[in-house]
């Protein structure tokens, strides 16, 4: 399955009062890297919208536990990896380790949907071919 | 327990490019809404930081379920209340309703920590009693 | 000319490792004030967009000072007035109070775009005349 | 004078529901730029505060032009510059390329502060040696 590895240098502006990242942060980094990984797979979801008739991929599901805090000024490294597919939905774990020590873990489940024509609000859609074999190839 | 209810406009700017509400920004929203709950129950993080020897309420488990997306104009409406208070934690869960519909369902687990003196780092620490007695009230 | 006024308490998630709002807090609270300028004079861009022709009203130009530093805690009032309306353009004023004292000015010009059917880029657009009404009503 | 340049991608989550840049996105690219200027001349704004007796460097000034927008995928290039030192102060300038085309250019002033035991206020005070001999060296 596809994964990929991104460093992030915590900024200052990302921290909060108490000096450690502030949590919607890490909500960011997990939708970054989910997108570096359709590009790591040659996709974007630009692409997919324009080729594949989808017009989303959101978030339906997270499980995140924060392990211990990371402070303005350290390095984070974050590994994303592609869980396990399903018709129309896709499953993400992501991994946040700060100096080698695990600080982060989060799973997400994401589901590719279409807008429906008749009921006129998106619906769950088949995961297009071009991506299952991005994240499986 | 102690409970709030807040109303949420969704602005432009917390929406992205499909025109559904960013996911961080639900995490933003969670956290205003536990700040919110402190000072419905005569508390700040900053009177209890000043006053009880902690030094934060970091999040240390979340787990959050996003059941309809919410639109650029629509109105939000969240509910947050305390479910369980532990030695050194506290439980919260959020409902945000989009028009009378349930759009995301969040629980959440904090910790209160204070610095270890001998070891340089922050660690659990025994809820304030003037927390428990707000919770509980 | 139209006006605004909103009460803006400065929350702890807004503020960064200084205990200071993180400056890229107020150029978001700008632009949900020009949102509420548009909502006070009976309009939404979503409005103007589907109605008028127009895709956005981005911000061309800030000028700001920031006098004195706000504070986790710290109730802000902002002041939004339309303060001149060019052909295409318009000028907003912002003036952010802390405590009765003076803490951030801005001001800001906002053009009206519309897609070029021709060049496939956006450029300067008439301000629809509701716009104009509201604006000055 | 010291100068540094960054690449910029240009997120989804960093865009609106127009498809653009949300313009406050710019000044925390701003800000990251600033403490990347400390970082390539040697320092950091933690290190300062630890061994300088300031407190913080925030901005009293932004200056702003918005020339063209950037769009979701785009790759940004943001060229940032020391202009001019003063003695409590320093001014930069970042200048932001979208293939090649000016898309912003923004001035902005930084002061140092430091509290004054007296007042129980942050004040102005003199940049510290080690920072004009990075920003000049």
């Amino acid at each position: 399955m596809l994964s990929n590895t991104r460093i992030l240098p915590v900024e200052f502006g990302q921290c909060d009062p108490s000096g450690i990242v502030y949590n919607p942060n890490y909500f960011i980094w997990f939708d970054q890297s989910v997108h570096a990984l359709l590009g790591q797979g040659g996709l974007s979801l630009k692409g997919l919208i324009a080729d594949c008739g989808i017009d989303g991929i959101p978030v339906v599901d997270y499980k995140c536990k924060f392990v211990a805090p990371a402070r303005w000024g350290d390095e984070l490294t974050i590994e994303t990896s592609v869980t396990a597919l399903h018709r129309c939905a896709f499953d993400i774990s992501h991994r946040i380790s700060n100096g080698g020590v695990l600080a982060v873990e989060c799973s997400e489940t994401r589901v590719c949907t279409a807008m429906d024509a008749v009921q006129k609000r998106p619906k769950a859609f088949p995961l297009p071919q071009v991506l299952v074999k991005a994240f499986t190839g």
